[in-house]
């Protein structure tokens, strides 16, 4: 019997998908009116799904996809049980969210310094200084922090990403305060057995109950890629409805795994994840419909409405 | 440490190709010329695998797609250590394919009575019959015969396949002097346990190093199906260039996975394939032009030559 047979593999019992359409997604796809992302959120929140971030209070200049974010806080229905987040990356974003009263907020870093200053145009040292006070002023508010981490397995700019590197940062973001560190591989590049030696580098810092991972699917590798963190204890899945959100570093490749084809891997592993597929998959026709493209998720052709 | 650590993943070394898309992929793809299958096949030749389905001797009428099987084994350029192989189900077809100087011939049967009925209309038992003569004379032609398994997770028809009915029909094969079975999920609906359970029954009767996989891409879980296969120590994959051919069950949906992404993954594994990626892409990018669509590989937008 192999150490691998269907006996011997022990999964969660439990996932909780974190929905990243309504930002990571669209702020990568074309201009989306207020109305358009309220109605997605609002349909998301029928889904089953208990987490979604809604929008950002970034800079208007650097990111217009995300200007109307107050807004669309302001008008969106909020189901019980769902937890509604936003990117609030400075002490600026983070008012902006408490007064849109978001129930979690979420700061920023890379892995890699080539990225952090393409990205957000400072060293990573600096980034996480600057999330200090955000993480500081959201304790005492009672706001839950999430961490994202970028380039975990390989940087755009600067190639592998050590996973000494990633659990570094990782557990210095844990460390400052942020309840779950989501672990990014921006560009898809990963495959299962360096996402599992990532896993295990950072497991040894950041216990594995507050670690989240975020799978581009980029080269096809994002469902073997939560297979495997699934397989390591993980029960935290970033995913995004219909694949929202392209690779900025690839055009026309994909970004974001789908959320359907997630919910759909879980089931088959008979994982629960509270989410209702079908709701999902009508969800991310409306909203591709509107982006005027197809859902960049397998599952919503084969189950296509 | 997890039992599914990095250190802990066995996998295999090595691992083969099974290329199916001029054959599998091409069937069930618009019509193309006899010279664009020779071209496929020869650019095919020259990227590193060493198995290529190049045709079938099967009923022009029912597959008029695969009529020119002859002519294209008598025009393709045949590369030094690959192997090409064609579908015979009948002593008709195999008499043919004889004189075609085929490597290796392949039977089909299904694991559902309701997909063998409705695919090669007659009961399982029946086309084990219909098979017994090939096999014995291929025997004594010293042609190794490949037997075909479709639908060992579920039948479009029947619903779940049993994995002790997989197990016994794979064994029938086997018995019969197949010296390898394809075992095909058909409907792309299984999921990693779901294989794994359905492994661990099949190598119960029929050893590991003669069985292979053939996963389709339908519901997007076929990359992590053959990475819980390899961990299995499966090591002969089956896919389709460009992901070519869709899925007669969901139209726009897709078929079998894409070679590309095989390879990618693989290579991320660190297991040897001998396939140039790069060569195999542009391969893709070429047929899928000529087929007036785009390579349904994520790897081969990533890298879009």
């Amino acid at each position: 019997m192999s150490r691998f047979s269907a006996e011997n593999l022990t999964l969660p019992e439990h996932v909780t998908i974190v929905e990243v359409g309504p930002r990571d997604g669209l702020q990568n796809e074309g201009a989306v009116s207020t109305d358009s992302k309220v109605a997605l959120i609002n349909a998301l929140s029928q889904t089953g799904l208990t987490r979604i971030e809604a929008g950002a209070f970034v800079s208007a200049k650097r990111v217009p996809q995300m200007a109307d974010s107050l807004a669309v806080f302001e008008q969106i229905h909020r189901s019980l049980g769902v937890q509604y987040s936003a990117l609030t990356p400075n002490m600026q974003g983070f008012q902006a969210a408490v007064s849109a009263q978001v129930d979690h907020v979420a700061v920023f870093a890379s892995c890699s310094e080539g990225f952090s200053q393409h990205n957000i145009h400072c060293s990573i040292a600096e980034s996480l200084e600057r999330f200090q006070p955000v993480i500081a002023q959201a304790k005492q508010l009672n706001i839950p922090v999430r961490g994202y981490l970028s380039t975990v397995i390989d940087c755009p700019y600067d190639g592998a990403t050590p996973p000494s590197q990633v659990a570094s940062i990782a557990s210095a973001l844990y460390q400052l305060g942020c309840f779950e560190i989501s672990l990014g591989d921006t560009i898809g590049t990963g495959t299962p057995r360096k996402v599992a030696t990532m896993l295990d580098t950072v497991m040894k810092r950041v216990p594995c109950e507050h670690l989240a991972v975020h799978f581009h699917d980029t080269y096809g590798q994002a469902i073997a890629n939560i297979y495997q963190s699934l397989l390591m204890g993980i029960n935290t899945i970033d995913s995004s409805v219909a694949g929202l959100g392209g690779c900025p570093y690839a055009p026309g490749a994909s970004g974001n795994v789908a959320s359907e084809d997630v919910v759909y891997l879980c089931q088959g592993l008979a994982i629960e994840t509270g989410v209702d597929l079908d709701l999902l998959i009508q969800t991310g026709w409306q909203i591709s419909r509107q982006l005027n493209k197809q859902p960049n998720s397998k599952v919503s052709f084969a189950r296509k409405p």
